[in-house]
């Protein structure tokens, strides 16, 4: 750590009483972005600050001016991917009709995935690295977020657009159907509106 | 490594021109359940073979009598998730009514990943710790195994219990919907029969 000409430590970082500048934190999130593609390829305990330093072309030092250590990085991951997928789908409470909420549900939760499937990839399968804290802050977020695909699921049941079964179960279900394209999912051939409309016709009466 | 009376290094292991005994294979069975169970719980590259050991109660050096590197436990652990979900699905392409045989893959995938989460979790979700020529060995037959959901969807498709669309992404629709479980899945509040029948309920018309 550089020292202070008095020789104290200096604080890596950003300065904390400054509000950030935009440039910060548009590159903030390019350094998410880029982190999720490293955790993904390589997983996240095998991964280190350099990797992700030597993806960015950025020095471990610049680096660090972002960040003070590989689980802020992680953490920042799985922020962005619940915040983005709960305000979306809160966003979508709204719609009256059933049907058209739970079509507009599946579609949200397709775009959502394929449109970061790296960031998405991180947050559904390396929550071990997470620490503890930050993994209850998350889990909360996560079921809230399952809340708003039973709400919507019970009432499309009510209108029989779908089968009448056990909501959460069939909430989960869904989610699954709509989340797994991470695993398969090859942009160069296959189309996100495609899978889309399959999900939909699959589920939708 | 413990040396001969001659000085000359023991090679690790079970001696290789003898016949595993059914002991020998039974409990190298209960080391892989074991083995993707701390994998899972730590991830891959977090664990060492010292948890493993620990977790069965065993010492390190009776550990390597069965796998010589943590990595022999990886590929151990695929090589059981492909094989039982490949002769499994295989043993199903006889069935010649479409709908029966769409329903029979969907509960078949259901109950396998069920049977045996950790290993499933590992195996969806691990797989950068694997050595190139495993990961290519796991795909071939990972490709064997889509190829009997596609001819099952195909068939369906043709007698109109499923909407017609693209049969490789209706495919893995169908694996997401189904393998997902091991994420949310609690048996002590879940009961897998009921997920099986929701999961034919919302694809089979």
């Amino acid at each position: 750590m550089s020292k202070t000409p008095a020789g104290v430590p200096r604080k890596r970082g950003r300065p904390p009483n400054v509000v950030p500048s935009e440039e910060y934190r548009s590159r903030l999130e390019d350094i998410v972005s880029v982190a999720a593609e490293v955790f993904r390829s390589r997983s996240y305990d095998a991964a280190t600050l350099d990797h992700v330093a030597a993806a960015l072309g950025l020095s471990k030092a610049s680096l660090y001016y972002y960040v003070n250590k590989k689980s802020d990085l992680l953490r920042l991951v799985f922020d962005r991917a619940i915040t983005a997928a709960l305000t979306e789908v809160e966003a979508l409470a709204h719609i009256t009709d059933p049907r058209e909420r739970l079509i507009a549900l599946i579609r949200h939760q397709v775009r959502l995935v394929l449109r970061e499937p790296s960031l998405f990839a991180v947050f559904f399968d390396q929550r071990t690295g997470l620490e503890k804290s930050d993994l209850a802050q998350i889990s909360l977020k996560e079921r809230r977020y399952l809340r708003q695909f039973v709400l919507a699921v019970e009432a499309a049941m009510a209108v029989n657009a779908i089968p009448q079964r056990d909501p959460r179960m069939v909430a989960n279900s869904i989610i699954g159907l709509t989340s797994w394209c991470y695993k398969w999912f090859d942009p160069r051939r296959d189309s996100p509106e495609e899978f889309a409309d399959i999900c939909c016709e699959l589920i939708v009466r």
